[in-house]
């Protein structure tokens, strides 16, 4: 029975390149595995996707008997349903350790880089095994989409240097150019229904037993999401009753000016002055410089809902 | 402030060698470490460091404000106090992943091998690091001792292949006399008192709620154990109440035999019945082939814990 390389809910293009890339990897290594997504591809992913004439995975969405091979995430609640009922063979992420377990001695390859392509292009070497030319052009563009073209605080050496290798390999002469074409894609906003922007990069986080979602829209130009943001924060008010949740927050990253505002829907709102020292107007802040959910955000927050 | 690079409590060969090897490791990468334990070494590490004129690793016990990269372990009941208040930077380990979690992304390198030692011994290649003369003497004794000398379900090609690499880098001509003159200081039990005896690689566990503690004396010939049997039996029923756990068992391992007498003290002993389908004499069963607790223990009562 293959295994399943499967990335986060609400798929971005990491997730999917990843488990793409992955199951390659591993099926050349020997254990047969196939590239899953616990949904359908976005935009900016279909984008990538089309570039370079790679299918999308198949979604698969319960873990119910399967063996499972995780990239880009390892939190229970981003992961597939009765995922205890699956077998996890092996784990390939960047972000902070989670709260899966597992009841067997597993694989993972997690480095505190800018994105999971950095570090599978690094095991294609450590392995020996050459990665096929639209491989690694669908990688490099989910390295230029979380690293937002090298100007994340999330972006690593490493991350630069898989890009020029990457770039290489896939033939691609400009790959900033690539980038730009890229992020005009996600950009894209107009004739979108108001929770499917809500839910293109969204999260949710267990922050010491509070439950927090976080989504995250980047666009080459603020103003473009201004006829929409009554509509972003009326919907992230839903959100947060829908799901239960203590607090929602929209980041809207504009990533030529480096900032983000952010949309709040919380029981709490203060919690957004106890983590940035930034005092809301209404319901939304200006945040200089705030470019990265991981590393700008999410810490700040764990750090006021842990306390 | 240099991390502190620490294994499990109750250290065994692998948890002192592991952190001594990444705190050079790492020191040697521009991220200042060095090596911790959180307890006394054992006779079998004391043999090991001896031999190759490696001094132990200082006591450290607390995580408080410190930076911490953990080895061999990713279980918090196995970990340092107060953990949530130090710093995770890494993980390096070959077992089950544990109930660790943290809020910054950190760099893992965790596989599914007989041996920390022999992820190590890679990292070293990854990194293009020369490993000392010393440091592959005690790594290689790290994985002759996990693996049982290759007898170990555990074991894996890897780990084979890293041990012919670290004899030729220290210089060990005969690696399997080096073994079993290892195993022959492991199974010196007379003089020493009863409790060391079933603390001297003793691991706590939490399955589902349930506290299970298993302990392992590896010896070359079980008979030299059995004027002590009665004394161990008791002894486990009293930590088992000392500590407040559902069950201890105690793996007495007959290395040249291939297989395991588990002595039982639980508040249901059906449970081993359940787990390995073996019928106990009173509180004690024989197991053809079972060599590791790790492999043919733990996940089958994980299993019986967590129906």
């Amino acid at each position: 029975m293959a295994a399943y390389v499967v990335g986060h809910k609400n798929p971005d293009t990491d997730s999917i390149t990843a488990a793409i890339a992955v199951a390659d990897l591993m099926t050349k290594r020997g254990i047969e595995a196939v590239a899953a997504a616990q949904g359908k591809t976005n935009p900016e992913t279909d984008f990538v996707l089309g570039k370079f004439g790679v299918k999308a995975p198949e979604i698969v969405t319960d873990a119910t008997d399967k063996k499972i091979i995780l990239v880009d995430h390892s939190d229970l609640a981003q992961s597939l349903e009765n995922l205890s009922k699956g077998e996890i063979l092996g784990v390939v992420d960047h972000h902070k350790l989670g709260d899966v377990t597992t009841p067997n001695p597993l694989e993972m390859w997690v480095w505190p880089v800018g994105c999971t392509g950095t570090i599978i292009s690094s095991m294609y070497d450590f392995y020996g095994i050459e990665m096929p030319k639209a491989i690694a052009g669908i990688v490099l563009c989910a390295i230029l989409s979380d690293t937002v073209m090298f100007k994340s605080p999330t972006c690593t050496p490493e991350d630069k240097k898989a890009c020029d290798k990457l770039a290489k390999i896939a033939g691609v002469t400009d790959m900033m150019a690539l980038g730009m074409e890229m992020f005009k894609v996600k950009s894209a906003v107009d004739g979108t229904p108001i929770r499917d922007l809500v839910y293109r990069d969204y999260k949710d986080f267990n922050m010491s037993g509070t439950g927090v979602g976080i989504g995250q829209l980047e666009v080459v130009d603020l103003s473009i999401l201004d006829k929409y943001k009554a509509e972003l924060q009326a919907d992230i008010v839903k959100v947060k009753a829908e799901k239960g949740l203590h607090s929602v927050f929209l980041l809207l990253t504009d990533i030529m000016k480096e900032g983000s505002e952010m949309l709040i829907a919380s029981d709490d709102p203060s919690v957004v002055e106890k983590a940035f020292g930034l005092k809301p107007e209404g319901t939304s802040v200006w945040m200089p410089g705030v470019m990265s959910r991981k590393k700008d955000v999410v810490p700040k927050f764990e750090k006021v809902f842990g306390a």
